[in-house]
């Protein structure tokens, strides 16, 4: 921990860096970095091991959260005290509370050879983030071993996925397969396709077997063709009514409820 | 149906008065009435025999959309053409497709005599109207009786909660209760309340009766105290790891299918 620098001025190269790691996926994984923000989140991720690379403060949050504060600071290889208007270039939020971190992406999000024991959850190309952190949450509660993302989701360490799964992303085992068809092709857990088709398996019928791992598609198109026919099991949701889909966090929830139980 | 008006001019009282149908809850309750919007959501509605009080297109949508605007035309009592300037005016999108319907509120969405038999979900404050959306899609797939609102919660008819039940709103039986209470202290029906309490009923073994009424509360703080008291039965969703809380419409569609199995 070193001391504490004050930075001004909004073209500080710092300040420009932080801010493209909130607003480009792509940033964040070719510097191995991401953002998280709010005291909460912080005070989570300090608490499951989670160093602070940079850690970024305005005066208000200093005067206010002391305590919390130190506890931060002991948990930073750098701190920078700056003014709420710069605070406002590299926060994510529309009312900031004063404080966000950098931190490492762990490297062990793309290391795949992870993925063995256990009952998984496989998101293929997921988009809407509030869906991905909501999955994550419910991952965590139901008790999943992992969620490994489509390469082509929505970024995990993205500012609204972070959010939207209150700090579980950090908590729960993640990974990120690029190839996702890849990844299927060489797993050896038993791959079970949520699909909406009344000839598939009803889900209450499916045999989980100890080391599996249930697919969930695109929130518009479902899992792609190849997916599904990589699958050992196509199981589906049994609908009525005219609806023609469940929300993907929903089909997601109720997957891993019936595959935890 | 009479003939179409071209409407020009933003200070249209029309366009004033669909635009605050848009925005305020409390507007649509005086008037009865709410706006639908988008090609999909309004054939849905007139395949369920929604009236349109008031149709407004633009001429980009009837040129693109003939046979369409036609269906729609039939199932109107006025209709407007009006320019996309103006229709930006009244739309609550951000890239308007060019078409919108005032319709009437069904009076029925207050008689809650007619919450007597099957099963049902109760919402007490939930404030997200993502939520509540995902709550009806969920509901009418799960093949549930209805679903009752507390009249804390975001109002069913909001353009938002429309968007994200995809229509389900119109299709499944929903029930405003101005006073929720009041109507847990009526109703006949098992009142069966999800709460985060290790002690409570797990879900899984709770004996649902044919007529009965899974509550789910606020995104934050659950339900209250009163709504609890007044439950025959307390349940919950057991959950592992560090998580404190399910997403509410997350929570609700593992009730809603435990009780609907």
């Amino acid at each position: 921990m070193k001391e504490t620098v004050t930075l001004s001025g909004k073209d500080n190269p710092t300040i420009k860096f932080v801010a493209k790691l909130q607003n480009s996926s792509r940033f964040r994984r070719e510097n191995g970095l991401f953002v998280l923000e709010g005291l909460r989140i912080l005070s989570d991720a300090a608490d499951n091991g989670v160093t602070f690379k940079k850690l970024f403060f305005t005066q208000g949050f200093r005067e206010k959260n002391e305590a919390e504060l130190d506890a931060f600071l002991r948990n930073s290889d750098e701190s920078f005290e700056v003014s709420l208007a710069l605070f406002e270039k590299i926060s994510d939020t529309k009312t900031p509370q004063g404080v966000l971190a950098v931190c490492k992406i762990p490297v062990a999000v793309y290391d795949l050879s992870r993925v063995k024991k256990g009952k998984f959850i496989g998101l293929e190309n997921l988009n809407d983030p509030s869906n991905i952190g909501a999955i994550c949450r419910s991952g965590e509660a139901f008790g999943v071993s992992g969620i490994i993302v489509s390469g082509d989701s929505c970024d995990l360490f993205s500012p609204k996925v972070l959010r939207a799964s209150m700090g579980t992303v950090l908590r729960l085992p993640v990974f990120v397969a690029e190839n996702f068809t890849e990844f299927l092709k060489t797993t050896s857990l038993q791959k079970i396709a949520c699909v909406v088709d009344k000839n598939a398996e009803k889900i209450v019928n499916v045999t989980f077997q100890n080391d599996c791992i249930v697919l969930i598609g695109n929130e518009g198109n479902g899992l792609t063709d190849e997916a599904v026919n990589l699958s050992d099991v196509k199981t589906t949701i049994p609908m009525s009514g005219r609806v023609e889909s469940l929300n993907a966090s929903v089909a997601a929830a109720v997957a891993m409820w019936e595959m935890m139980k």
